[in-house]
């Protein structure tokens, strides 16, 4: 059973040892008081369902439910914000209904109702964004549908001689590598939420993975792509490559549901690696690290996962997980004398052939001990490659405890990222400092091109009660404004939902905005479509009717 | 100076010696005595200016030039047909004037002008295109001027850490590597236009490059764009990679002029490559070959330029290049005796730093010679990259001869490449011969791709005299049907133009299309920008309205 009200399932939960709590409680000031409670299911208060009698009749034998639980389960995405709503009882953001088509037939059938009742269509794979991606908005219509994409879950066909997969929207992560496993192929693209998230999804808002500087963006791997919109199809070829005018499939990846329903995407895919190699290393400053890094990518050697964290997540992730054995203590003493005192911990995976592992990673360690790092061994790096998805688990447990605790992550050139990574960092501090409940700010580079790298930042601070809404967004709207005047792009592979969409115009221009919401109103004239994505304030409806704000306390004023 | 009537510079032209010759007319059953004859420059005939004097008032502080010599050599690109038609004196394709800004506010200042009287505008960059791209259609316009970009040719910043260069349109390919190169850097380009081509022209076109399997393709390589529209500027951010919505960058390259003039490009750069190695080898088929290429491709050992001909290619280019020599005769005997008469010829060329170079070369050759593949050693390696841009000089020296010459490319999925190659080079051979023309038809591998690679084809045969353009579109015609029917894209990296326009809808389907045309109606509301290039007949404008076609013999009915 997926947890409505956190992250995954109750098996994989992971729960913080008493010394680890205390070191947090020191760290943002809270004396053990605060309280987390949250409500039972039953008590989540929903609209009151929107939907026509002609509609439901419509869409009843296409797989609909408006039951309590099925609503709740849709009502909210995976973001900070939406845990909060959610745990509090606030399920404003629950469709009317949740239609769970079981073939692309019904899906055709049921965006065809749906277009003629003017009910709005919010596409729903795993419900893990963190951004306000799912969350269900009704735009100028009266009704909103949840359209559940799990039941479309097949592996269409595999081109073993291509290495190309066809495959449904509604494939989980480890189905869908599962079934390639079958046939000695993988796709490689494991975002944290692999194990809930699906293939549409992460085609949807432009995915990348944690071995995606190896393997490549999800943008990288989709070969051809299909897109059922109001208005027909939009299907791109299966061919490696094409001149023939601007990219339709890149105006289809990225686009969250705005323009139509992602029915199928052919994917790139790979053998199964025979051998893995990860292992930790130390750096003396995230500078010294970055470097390190910057000099693998631009000379082809890179890892196919590379993680650097900065000095702060170092400290507090070590001493989260320490575990105070004497072999840790004499490591640290070791480091020490290295003047790796308060340095900065790396990881870096190699996946492949025996040989090809082992060539590849002998390169990059030669680049990386030249720009000083030292080797922790594989036993750290295998105990991340285990534990590499449990960390939302994490934020459950210290939202049970009165902690705030949120993660954003941008992108910029190499020559830009201790600007930008100073500039968001500060923001993240001030902002939140001047509320009275200063942070811990952590950031960690997870993600390298030849031109540059991402920052994933952490923060955590002890919640305002009832206030934690205006708190995050005080934060947020901070960290964003810092991102845009930086010089970093808002979002790096979260995308954009309702909660980037503000400054979207930042990151594309108005007329670009305006270039994409001509694209959407072409598909989608009526607008039924994920409203108030992407495009602030429903951009794409009629300039008389008021903007569309996300709202996350009060019910929607259609309900 | 550049040739007004064919390809590049006088002093490049190459000569085919009368053996060559004597064996190309066997091949095609010409008797010596069709000729190619061409008019002189002032003979070519132009439609009448039909600038209004307002907007030639407008225009002419900006460069405008509306002198014959400037108008012919912006009437035609360096297609088949553009050279037929030139040759013979027809310049209907001329614009009513050439502006050539000096400056971004001339070119904005222009493209407001223009805006304002109506009147259409055809971005030039070198000239090059072989699908029409650059003839002056007025769509519904009464004239056209050619935006000539050439002298907006800066190098404006290079950033030496994330190795990207911020370039403008107008430079040409080898001062840009000259440029680049004081900063000891390379952008690894090479269309077989290179010398006379430029920046925005590979932006616009999506170009590849001869060693795009290594350095990529020229939208892998554009990190950030920035594009001058009639309703104002597009520009992306200058960021590694994003998540931001659909790509609005990918809108822009490709876009072929008719969303506006790209102005800017930041190009992803490396360093120069301090050692290179280029080498021939022999397959025994172009199967075999194909094979061979795709296992390296599919373990990642693939060289920076891989080419691979068939059998009628390998025939052809040797008989052309034969020195007769006593080592050459003793070349071809070992070959026959390892089963290699009648092969195929392969090239395969890596650059980089001594070390890699000699690495990835090892790993690449063990590959080959698993798959069969006979080393013949780098003579012939260094001779083509030698003469790698001089082939479209052998066009001129065919067509003076009455000899139709002509190319084309696409590309598809491995597992339908020989299907696709068989369907095309039956419908160019029957398509001919069905003309009393019978053809030479010669097919090469020249981009690789793990999921698929391209073809490229030269086709050879007799001018029909006097009807030089109707067997040239019959022959077209024949090759984009077959491809569309057999799964290959209509163009792997010629781009669209006029020539590929009427199988747009094939390719991205009926509503593909209609949503870059609400892109560009969004942008270049009164159709200015480029008219009849990518969307077949005007595709934008109002259904009122007659569809343009392409005229290869007639003025424009505007003249």
């Amino acid at each position: 059973m997926v947890r409505w009200w956190g992250w995954g399932e109750d098996e994989g939960a992971i729960t913080l040892p008493e010394p680890a709590l205390a070191l947090l409680r020191e760290e943002l000031g809270m004396d053990g008081s605060e309280s987390g409670a949250r409500v039972e299911l039953e008590e989540v208060e929903l609209p009151r369902p929107g939907l026509s009698e002609a509609a439901r009749r419509e869409l009843g034998p296409l797989g609909l439910s408006d039951e309590h639980d099925a609503r709740v389960s849709h009502a909210v995405g995976r973001s900070y914000p939406d845990l909060v709503r959610i745990r509090a009882g606030d399920g404003s953001g629950a469709p009317d209904a949740v239609v769970t088509p079981e073939s692309a037939d019904h899906l055709r059938a049921a965006l065809a109702a749906c277009a003629k009742a003017g009910v709005a269509v919010i596409p729903f794979g795993g419900g893990t964004s963190v951004v306000g991606g799912v969350e269900a908005l009704r735009g100028t219509h009266s009704a909103a549908i949840s359209l559940d994409l799990s039941r479309l879950d097949s592996l269409i066909d595999l081109d073993p001689v291509s290495l190309t997969a066809r495959v449904e929207p509604g494939v989980f992560g480890p189905e869908l590598e599962r079934l390639l496993g079958m046939h000695g192929v993988t796709l490689g693209h494991f975002p944290q939420s692999f194990e809930f998230s699906t293939v549409g999804g992460w085609v949807a808002t432009r995915s990348a993975g944690q071995a995606s500087t190896g393997y490549g963006r999800i943008d990288e791997l989709v070969e051809a792509v299909r897109c059922e919109t109001p208005s027909g199809e939009l299907a791109t070829l299966d061919v490696p490559a094409t001149a023939a005018g601007p990219s339709l499939r890149e105006l289809v990846v990225g686009s969250e549901g705005v323009l139509g329903v992602i029915t199928e995407a052919t994917l790139r895919v790979r053998p199964l690696p025979r051998a893995r190699h990860y292992e930790a290393w130390s750096f003396r400053s995230f500078e010294a690290g970055a470097e390190a890094y910057r000099a693998l990518e631009q000379t082809g050697a890179s890892p196919d996962v590379a993680r650097l964290s900065d000095e702060s997540e170092t400290r507090l992730s070590m001493a989260l997980s320490s575990s105070g054995s004497v072999a840790e203590r004499a490591g640290r003493a070791y480091l020490g004398m290295r003047g790796h005192r308060g340095g900065c911990l790396a990881f870096t995976g190699f996946e492949g052939t025996p040989d090809d592992v082992s060539r590849r990673r002998g390169r990059a360690a030669g680049v990386l001990r030249a720009h000083g790092a030292v080797a922790l061994g594989q036993k750290p790096g295998r105990s991340w490659l285990k534990g590499r998805f449990a960390a939302p688990y994490l934020r459950d447990e210290l939202l049970d405890r009165g902690v705030m605790v949120e993660t954003l992550e941008t992108a910029t050139t190499w020559s830009n990222l201790h600007r930008l990574y100073d500039a968001v960092a500060a923001a993240l501090r001030e902002a939140l400092t001047a509320r009275g409940t200063p942070p811990a700010v952590m950031c960690h580079i997870s993600h390298l091109y030849p031109s540059g790298a991402s920052l994933y930042y952490t923060f955590i601070a002890r919640q305002e009660p009832g206030a934690e809404i205006e708190q995050w967004r005080a934060t947020k709207t901070a960290a964003c404004d810092a991102i845009t005047a930086n010089g970093g792009t808002i979002t790096h592979h979260h995308s954009v939902g309702t909660d980037h969409a503000p400054w979207m115009e930042r990151e594309v221009g108005a007329l670009g905005l305006d270039v994409l919401a001509a694209a959407k109103d072409r598909v989608d004239p009526a607008g039924i479509m994920n409203p108030g994505k992407i495009f602030e304030g429903g951009r794409t409806r009629p300039p008389s009717q008021p903007p569309e704000r996300r709202s996350l306390r009060s019910p929607p004023s259609s309900a």
